[in-house]
C-alpha cells in the first residue's frame, strides 16, 4: 500500500538508490495556480546536505512535473512527478546484502516479501518522504486559498524540551536555525547536543509539534475516519515515528474532567471554546480552534560503530555501518510532518463537501 | 465513514438512544467455528451497569447474528448483527436539544451535518463501540487458530500508574478487579480514586496498554499502511482517545540510538531481537516479537455539575448534565482496545497473503 | 466484498433462508426528509408473490430502519436496516446439500470458500437485492431534490422486443402490467410467453432498459471511474445479468463516425447535442443529455425438470428442482436496476463536488 | 480517480501532449522475474504508426522503469514508470482551445473541472492507455506462472463480423494482420473497409472479443465485486467502449433456460460443464471454464471533415479536425483489452487468497 488519502490521494514510488523517486497526486482540485518554487523551497528544507547536523548525501532534489498542469494551473488530472536520485553509492551497501541491520526494516521486508532491496534500505528509506513533500506542497497551496496554515517545529531533542505550549512560539523563527526549533536559545542547545551525539557515532530521538490554524469546523469523519485518527496514521507513516498525541494528549490522561473541559463562548458571532485542551477536534470533527499535535521519533537506528546482528542464513555477525546518515531525523522531518498534515486537512476539506447536498 | 479495515472490514451503525446498534463484518475468512458465548463474554466486559465504577445504564447487550454462519461456521458471507437498545431514556436529553455540551461532539456534528441527534450524543456516543466488540471477537476467534493473542489492561488512572513494563504483569489478573488493572494493589488505589472522583461529580482520564503476542513476522504494509499506523488509527477512533504510542514511544524520543537499538540473535533456529524497544514492528512490518502499545484517554466530558456553554442560536447558557455516565472510560474501554487490535491484526494477516504468489 | 459505491456506500448482508437480510447505507447526505412509504412501494415492486408470473414465495418485505434518521430526516449517520425473512422453507433444499445446481453459484461458492449455504442459494440468491432496493430508494429521494429521475422497464423478453428507442414510451405505463413493459400490447405478448414458458417448467431471459433524466453535466470520473463503467459494474452485479451497453452500444459498433457523431448546439443558453447516440456520457462524464442503457439477463437457471449434475464428492446425479422460482427475473429486476442506477448517480453527484474547491 | 484494482492497483497519469505518461503499479507480488522485452512487445502492438490503418503519430513508446525491481525481479515495492511523449504537435490543437469537438470529452471535462487541456484531448486521449499496457504486461507475466493466458482479437469491424465462437479461431493468427483478426480472409475484408472509411475521412466502430484460459475456479467476489462486473468496469474504462457482455451475453437474453443451462460432468477427476454458455463465471465467481467476453467500441469521433459545434462562450461554429487519428480504434485496442483483463484476473487471484485462512 503506497497510497495516502481518500479524495486527495498521493501514491509514491522509488527506492533510496534507484534511478528516481516520485509519485502521482490524484484528486487535486482543479483551478489552483501552483507555484513550483514553493514546492522546491519545501524540498530544500527536507533535502540532505543542507547543514552540518544532517546527512551529507548531496541531492538537489529537483522535482519534475509530468502532468496535471496547464500553464501552471491544476486541471483536475493526476499530477505525475519524479525526483531523480543523483548521488547514489550502492557500493556502500554491499556489506548489507546478506546482513540485517538491527532496528531497521531489512529483516521485516525480507520476511514479508522474500526479497529486499538492500541498497540504503531500498523502499524503507526515509528518502521516500521526498515525494510526500511534493504532495504536501500541492495540498498546502490549495489550503492557502482557504486561509488554512500548517506548520511544525522541533520541540524536543533527546532530553532538551520546549516547555511552553505552541502558542508561546513564533513560527517565523522556526527556520532561523538548522534544527528548526522556534526558540533560538533552546535551538543552540539542541545543536550542541546533536554535535556531541554525532561525534560519538550515536544518534538521538525527539518530538515534533505540528499546528494547523484556520481549519473550519466540520472536517473529519465520525467513527472510522476521525480527523485525529487520520492525522495519527499519517504521522506514524513517517519513518522512525513512534507516537502521536493531540490536544493535551498523554498529559491530559492524568487530569480530571474539571481541569480539561473546554467550555463554549461566543466571539464575533461565532462559537469558540475558552480553552483548547481538546486540540481543535471533538468527536473526530474539527471545531474551528487550532489543531495541535505531537509526533515522537525514535533515534536513528544506524550507529557508526560495531553492532552485533545476524545474516539471512541465520549466522551471527558484526556490522559496522557505512553510508551517510542523520544523527537525528527531526530537522528534516519537520517539512514531512507539515506535508502529511496539509494532505490530511485538504482531503478532509474535500470530503466534508459530500456530507450534505 | 463507518467502515474499518481493508480485507476484514467492519461497518457499524446505530445511535445511543435509537432502537438498536449493529454492524456488518465483511471479509471474515470462511470455515471458522464461532463460539457465540465468547462474543457475549466480551460484550459483558464492555456493558454498562457491570460494576459501581461505570455507568448504571442497564443494557444486556445481547447480540443477534443475522447472517454469515451455517451451523456456527463462517461461510465467507457478510455477518450482519444487531444489539437492541433496551434501556433508553431520551427524555434525559431534552435539555440538550438546542444546547451544546462542552467538550462533546454536539457542536461539531451540527457544524458538519447541519443536524444532530441530541439523545445521548446520538452517533457520537461510545455506545457505538458495542458493535466493535462483536467484530473484534470474530477476529479474535480467527486469530486463535493462528496462535495470536491480544489483551489490554488499565495501566494508568489519573495520577496512579503501573511503573513496570507489560512483561511484569500477569494477564490472568486483569479481570480480577473492575478497573481491569493486572496489579491488585494498584487496582485498589485506582478504584478508590474513581470513587472519590465520582462523588465529586468529576471524571478522570487514563492510559490503556495493549499487547499482541504470537504475531508472525511480515504483517503490515510499508509506507501507507504501516502496522503501527493502522493500530494508531484504530485506537484513536475509540471515543475519548487522545494519544497512541508503541514500543518505547514518547519515552524513547528522549533516548540515544545506543540505548534503543534492538540487536538480532538466533534462538531455536529463528531470528529474535535481544531487546524489544521497537515494540515488535520495524519499518511498519511486524518482526515476530511482542507488539505493545499505549492509548491515552481524556477524562469523560460529562460533569455532574453546572457548566457554562452556548445554544445553537449562540445564546450563552448553563447546562447541568443528567443522564448516566462513567466517571472514567477505561474499565469499559479495555475490551474495545482488544477488539480494535484483533481486527487490525487479522486484517493484516489476510493482506500479507497477497504480497507474494 | 459486499459494499457498493465511493461516497454513498451500501453494504448488504443476509441469505435467502436466514433470519433476515439488511444493510447499512453510509454517506447518505444529511438533511433529506425520507418518505418510508416510498421505500416500501419500491420493495413491493420487487417482492415475490406480487403476480402470477413471479415466484409465489410470500414475503411482505417490510423494512425496519434502525438508525440514521431523526424525525424522518437523515442525520449523516449510517442507516442500518433489516428485512426479516418470514416465508422460508429450508427443507426444500435438503436435496441440494451435497449436489450442485447447474448454472447456479453452488459450485463456485464451494470452490471459493470451501463451504456453502445450500438453502435457496444462500448468499448468492437474488433475494439479496431486497437490500439494494432500500439503498436505491434513499438515493432516489435525494436525487428528487436535484430533479434527477431514474426509471427502467422491460424491453425484451425472449424473442419479443420493443423496437423503438426509450423516448417513444411513456414511463407512466411501466407499472400498468406485471411484466413492467410500457407498451401494453407488447406486455400482453410477453406475459403470454412467460405463462407458456412457466407451464413448460422452463424459463426465459430478457433485457431491461434504464433511463436517467435530468442528470447535470460533469458527473463521472475520468479514466478509472467513468460513469458508464460504474453503471456497468452496478448493473452486472445484479443476479443473472450478462451484458450492459449504453447509448447506441453494441448496435453502434457497426456504424460509421458520420452516423454517430452528436453535434453540439445551444438551446436556452445551454449546450445540448442535436442527437444523443452517445447516451449522455462522453469521456466517462455526463454531458447533461439523457443517460440510457440496457442490461441483458440470462434465463433463470432453475428448471422444473430433471437436470444432470454432480455432487460435492464428484458423483454424477440427477436433480429435480423444488423451491419457488421465477420463470423470468425481469419484472422483479426492474426496481433493482433503478435502485443501482440511483445509487451510482447520487454517489457521483457527491463525488463531483470534490473536483474543485 | 485514476487507480484501477483492489490489491493489484495501477495508477496512471499523463496527457496526450505533455512531457510523458506513466503510472505506478502497487501490489505487484514479489519474486516475479520480469522480462522487459515482453512489455515493450505489447507496447509496440498498441503504438501509433505501426501500420497504415492506424494513426501516423510516431511514438516509440519506450517505457522507463524507475523502481520496484532488483536485478529484474519484483520486490513488492511499487513500480513507477514513465513513457515519454516524443512526437507532440500541440499547435495542431490551437483551433480547439475554445471549441468543443463533438462526441469528444472536451465539453464534459470543462463542465466538471472548469478548465481543460485542449491539446489532443489532454487526459481524455486514448494515449493514456499506454500506461495500462505496461501494468497489464506485469500482471500477465505473473499470470504466466499460474498457467493463465489472456488474449483478445478483433471480431467485428463495422458490418463485418466473425460468426463463429472464439473456440473456432487460432489465437496464433491474431497478429498475422494489422487489424488483429484471427481469420485472415475476414481480416482482409476488414482492412479494405478501413481503407475505404479512412479515404472518406470517416471512421467505423467494432467489437473485440477477449478470452481468458486456465483461470482456476473461485476467483471473483460475490455481490459487489463479481468477476464479470469487475471485467465490465475495466473494459468500459477503455476509450470509446460502449458495451460489454460475457458468455452468451445479449444473445442469451433471447433464449430459454433449457437452451442455456450448463450441466456439470466430471472429467479427469475435476468438475467441468458440458457447455459454457455462462462464459466461465457463475454467481460472479469463476468456475474453471474459459472466460470469454465482448467489448463494443463506437466509431472514433474525429472526422476529417467539417462538423458543426459550439465554443466555450456558446457560439456556434464549424470545426475541421486536424491532428493524427485512427480510422478505427480496434487494432490498437486489442492489447489494451488484454492488459485490462490480465490486471483484473491477477487482482482477483490475489484477493481470492484472503477468503479463507
Amino acid at each position: 500500500m503506497n497510497t495516502f488519502g481518500n479524495i486527495f490521494r498521493l501514491t509514491t514510488f522509488g527506492e533510496s538508490h534507484g534511478p528516481a523517486l516520485g509519485g502521482v497526486i490524484d484528486g487535486m482540485p482543479s483551478g489552483i495556480h501552483i507555484n513550483l518554487e514553493k514546492i522546491q523551497a519545501q524540498l530544500r528544507r527536507r533535502r540532505p546536505g543542507q547543514s552540518s547536523i544532517v546527512s551529507p548525501r548531496n541531492e538537489p532534489d529537483e522535482v519534475q512535473i509530468l502532468s496535471g498542469l496547464l500553464d501552471g494551473v491544476t486541471t483536475g488530472a493526476p499530477i505525475g512527478f519524479t525526483i531523480p536520485n543523483t548521488n547514489t553509492n550502492p557500493k556502500d551497501y554491499d556489506e548489507m546484502l546478506h546482513t540485517y541491520r538491527p532496528s531497521h526494516a531489512d529483516y521485516t521486508y525480507a520476511a514479508k516479501y522474500g526479497i529486499r532491496d538492500h541498497r540504503g534500505g531500498g523502499r524503507s528509506s526515509a528518502r521516500e518522504t521526498v515525494a510526500r513533500v511534493v504532495g504536501g506542497s500541492f495540498a498546502a497551496q490549495a489550503l492557502d486559498f482557504l486561509g488554512i496554515k500548517v506548520y511544525a517545529y522541533t520541540s524536543t531533542v533527546g532530553n532538551i524540551t520546549l516547555n511552553a505550549p505552541y502558542t508561546h512560539y513564533d513560527p517565523a523563527l522556526i527556520d532561523s536555525n538548522p534544527v528548526r526549533c522556534p526558540d533560538p536559545d533552546t535551538a543552540e542547545r539542541m545543536i550542541a547536543l546533536l554535535n556531541r551525539v554525532k561525534s560519538a557515532g550515536d544518534t538521538v530521538g525527539g518530538i515534533i509539534t505540528g499546528v494547523i490554524k484556520g481549519c473550519p469546523p466540520g472536517l473529519g469523519e465520525p467513527v472510522a475516519g476521525k480527523l485525529h485518527a487520520q492525522l495519527a496514521a499519517a504521522m506514524l507513516s513517517i519513518n522512525a515515528a513512534k507516537g502521536f498525541d493531540y490536544g493535551m494528549g498523554f498529559e491530559g490522561a492524568g487530569r480530571l474532567g474539571t481541569e480539561m473541559i473546554d467550555t463554549f463562548t461566543v466571539e464575533n458571532g461565532r462559537i469558540h471554546t475558552r480553552t483548547n485542551h481538546s486540540g481543535g477536534i471533538q468527536g473526530g470533527i474539527s471545531n474551528g480552534q487550532d489543531i495541535y499535535f505531537r509526533v515522537a521519533f525514535k533515534p536513528v537506528a544506524t550507529l557508526l560503530r560495531d553492532v552485533s546482528t545476524v545474516t539471512d542464513t541465520l549466522q551471527k555477525t558484526v556490522l559496522h555501518a557505512r553510508g551517510r546518515h542523520d544523527p537525528c531525523v527531526l530537522p528534516r522531518a519537520v517539512p514531512v510532518v507539515e506535508a502529511m498534515a496539509a494532505m490530511v486537512i485538504l482531503d478532509n476539506w474535500l470530503l466534508a463537501k459530500t456530507s450534505h447536498m
